[in-house]
């Protein structure tokens, strides 16, 4: 058992010894297997997500899939109202619904759990060997924890050194799904021009707030100014995925930020209004170059899910818009328009980031590809 | 014919001969005789708010109504694709559609003309006389033309004096919808602590854009993160509502702005996200309190459409809320929540105004109400 | 205590001793005190909709409100979460909320109830002298139970005489909301040509599953082809309430009758596209002067919510539409348009009905209002 | 130059040298070199959605791009507001958008051009041989025209014999978009029962009218209960598709049709309400049965856009649904549900069909390539 090298034998991969990230060696391994995953939550929103994007993955297969009481013991299909466009799996579809106890037969769990308790039950499967990728929120701010967005800080990986899970057991988490594509059209900015201050207000899609979630009375003709925690979440959550890993740990940004929230009778997609103060001068094309030429080091890892371009800055004057832009690169792109002087702070733009694939089981999944890729999952 | 005092003699109106507001003497008068007012432009949709809002009003009647050509000549019942919710008022129905031409039968003319002819339209009117109320955008930024708010800025009235039209004939406008509720709110901030810089942006229904306007294809399920010259408008307008009166001439605000505007699937009601930087440090509280003190000098001339009180702070987590708050005092109260401690400037916040209402037809009527009130109108 | 003419002493209301209807007496002592009502299940949509219609109601006042166990003991104010546009009246706002328990200080109950508590409680305030009368589904089809929409079948209060319930008590109930302005548009027909059969396809609002009822995931951008038991609901009480008392009894209508419900993204207002078969041949005008000349028994009455006109048909070729025409006569219209030949049938048209005023809560206090004008609330 | 067999020398495809259906003599040829296709009115809806498709088709290549004046000589990328979810495709993206006229370098012809100039230009087109399959309304009655739906009417192809325009010029058409799905749907039925009469109401989405179509302010929290001419065509076209070829003619079907038609505020695919009278007595175990075997010749034909199956009978009880199962088969298949006893006819059910795909340009598409499949197209 170890990591793999999906690429070739001249592949960029590092292979320090001294860095978590190991040496591969066999590649053959994979070619008879594929990693088994287990989805935690899987009859809820993220849940049906997770297990369509992973239905044909060339890496990972859903060996088990575990949900709430009520759901356990009987088929997923009986279990789950499917709100996906394709069909529910097959494979997935017959599979017996468990208890999320860390007894599955899976190397990598995914977490799509309720934060009433994913907290207790993520952390047993840690300790039981597993490889936890959350996307509920309970752990993200814990100190050895990373909030992973491979394009942003491969580097929090190194703080998985301190974790001491047993069996090859870790804990990841991501970030909110409005954190996320804020953060991706961030980090050329940061990369480049430094961060000073960051505003942004967010027009969110009913789909972040799962099902049944936001009543049809609450949201059809309207706009809600107001997400439980979320601005809280944002201005949180930012500086430590913009953060770096130095010394031992990660040390957040120190950047300023501000947020306001607002639910918008969107299904899929969360447009955000951002305006940005630059810790040195550029012009406004600098700012389109440095997202047009954003290329991190996770890119020559080629992972499966990796949009390509990983942000798209978009010319017309009216994009980018949820209704057209949430199936960018399969959900999986970052897009950027109307950047414009702000008289108050430097730049100000627009961001559009599907908060379903993206923003939470499409971000998980990519996650998982790096730990793959890197060597980090033992199966 | 004079100016009128509508409440009684020991009324509080400034009686100031220096002024432009005139003394009060024949009420009498105005028991005989509303004023006769026109609309142009009455078969869009803030033309037909007018018709309607001015329907059943005490000081003003609907004498005569004007369109553009293909509606001309026949009843405005037939011309007209009504789509207010009471039914069209039955006097305004059966008066045949005129001419937008300076020799109708009113004294006071609204102009929800498109701003492609309203420009010359509503000068010509002017100098034939006619008190024109105009919610276009066309003559808003002219140096002698008021921008007026009566609850703001009822000292631009003075700048009528440099305006020479024959016969009382005067131009007076209105800002953008989306100006109206923003400055309302801001006004009790500026006076109390003073405003240094303004950052707002906007989720503006789709009414703000006139029918046909935005394509329901473009809109639904969708926010379009662009409206044309709307973030140009209230840049520059803002400062001029916001402005004062000093050595003969509008003064602008000094403070910074900057928006971002955008289209949501919503009917009526536009609301703002805003951040404000202040001139003098304050509490939350104090923010609250000085909007539900906001009491300025045009309250005690008890105008028939003045919203009391002026602007609503509402306790409530989720509120303002387009869907709840658009018909606040007849949908001419500002609706105020969610003040909150900004990390980058000094307080957020979120503020509802009706654009059909208070950022239109009722504004400009409003404006109106006030003229009349302080006799600078002869009929 | 007794009955009365609100009227003047040449009502013509009907003194026949023998039938249920009283003769009024003591104008006198309503003029010194309204009919106190309670309100169940004041928290909900149909609650808070009779809370508001009752609020400057002449006839009636809230003394009382109930609802379920989470908000008792705490002001009305703080139990519910308000959703009508106009404030929440400040009479009730302040009322303590009780348990449903027919020990309330008032002699009307309106139930806005859970159909899962419903039909215990509402029987149990009947048994105490109540005059009941509800919105809920329990007791619709009782035998005894009249089902009323007081411009259509105003004799089955005859039944009312068979409850045998004390001092004064009854149970009376309204259709659902689906079917309420279905037979309003069918009465006219009915009563002049017959009716045979009739097939209709309902377009309902999402007011009518309450809140939070349907999640905006599902009905956001969709059509859902499914209401639960709406159909049936349809089917079974159409031809009651279009049925006639004869011999002591409610005999059914005997007309054939299908329906199909769906739930549409609209906010209040359900549309019907309906087809009829008639037992006499008749022209379209035929049909649209019955729908005009509607003139039931119960509009010499003269009642405070009465429509006039109750039905309204529309020339317009797209009316009438939920947006439009919900607020026709107050909510309590019913709005018809596009009458033309069915191939398979005779005739189709459509019809929209408020389903929250008209449909619900205007529906059951037009019915207490029949009761009072009748004679038959003793308090 | 020939018709052509793609799938193998044993292909069951009628060979009768009698039939227009053609021999299959060349495939290398199809290998060498795709058909030619042009689209006529590119920048509108359904001509991007027939863009769109075309991209990737392994049978066809879009070699021209026509449209109305004001496009023409720009590329295409400039001329088109692009509204699809996937990007424009490359290629087309760079094509000189041209006129409208029959001299573009290609055989067959897909219009989506607007009624008012259809009628004329697809026969120009025609004239001069081109092969012209017509979204629009213009010849779908005209007597020598197939107005087709390759599961049900091939035969139809017959009258093509009658066409007389030379060098293999044809005009044919397909039916409106919600004919296709609700002829789908009964068709199985039609051959299994018998069709005495069909009762149906559609809730159609906005994109049936095309850009910019509905104003939002129409359409959004409201239904529309009428689209121009759209019941009268339903009435007209239904009886012809499912009308047979017979004695050298096409012989409409004589069952009774009456359609009530709404838009409703949904982006794609229009959901009817079907009732249907049957010829012959059956349970709903076998209608399900006969949607669920419907099996037309053409499914021999392995055409590439075909649906399988092409009805999908759906069981879950609020199912077929706009949101869920527009892309049912890419966009292709028909989706069922739903069916009931109906007291009135015999039974009723739910249809759900994408107007963009299956009902416009999917299904044009689908025509092509019957008509090439048969040999009918020489290039």
């Amino acid at each position: 058992m170890s990591g793999i090298d999906f690429l070739d034998e001249s592949s960029a991969l590092d292979r320090d010894p001294d860095r978590l990230i190991r040496d591969v060696k066999s590649s053959e391994l994979y070619l008879r297997r594929k990693v088994p995953v287990g989805v935690l939550g899987a009859t809820g929103g993220v849940g049906q997500k997770l297990v369509e994007l992973l239905a044909r993955h060339p890496w990972m297969e859903v060996t088990c899939i575990a949900a709430s009481e009520k759901s356990q013991g009987i088929p997923y299909k009986e279990a789950v109202t499917w709100r996906e466009l394709s069909p529910i799996p097959e494979h997935t579809a017959k599979m017996q619904v468990r208890a999320p106890t860390p007894d599955l037969p899976c190397k990598i769990v995914f977490s799509a759990l309720d934060s009433s308790i994913a907290g207790d039950v993520e952390k047993a499967f840690s300790e039981k060997g597993y490889v936890v990728i959350s996307c509920a929120k309970n752990h993200r701010m814990d100190e050895n924890v990373p909030m992973l967005v491979p394009e942003i800080n491969m580097d929090q990986l190194e703080i998985l050194k301190t974790q001491k899970f047993p069996n090859g057991g870790m804990l990841i988490t991501k970030p909110n799904c409005s954190v996320i594509g804020l953060c991706l059209a961030l980090r050329p900015l940061q990369l480049e021009f430094g961060l000073e201050a960051v505003h942004v207000v967010t027009m969110q899609s009913i789909s972040g707030a799962g099902f049944p979630g936001v009543p049809s009375m609450s949201v059809l003709d309207n706009v809600i100014p107001y997400i439980a925690d979320e601005e809280e979440r944002i201005e949180r959550e930012t500086p430590k995925v913009l953060g770096s890993f130095q010394n031992g740990k990660i040390v957040f940004s120190d950047m300023k930020i501000s947020a306001q929230c607002t639910r918008v009778p969107v299904n899929e997609g969360h447009l955000e209004a951002v305006s940005v103060k630059l810790k040195n001068p550029c012009k406004p094309e600098d700012i389109i170059r440095a997202w047009r030429e954003f290329s991190p080091p996770c890119v020559e890892l080629d992972l499966f899910s990796s949009p390509n371009p990983i942000i798209t800055y978009f010319e017309e004057n009216d994009y980018p818009q949820p209704k057209l832009h949430k199936n960018l690169q399969k959900g999986m792109g970052t897009a950027v328009g109307r950047v414009k002087k702000d008289p108050i702070l430097d730049y100000k733009f627009f961001v559009l980031s599907n908060n379903m694939v993206r923003g939470a089981a499409g971000g998980a999944i990519l996650t998982a590809e790096l730990l793959i890729k890197q060597g980090l999952v033992f199966w």
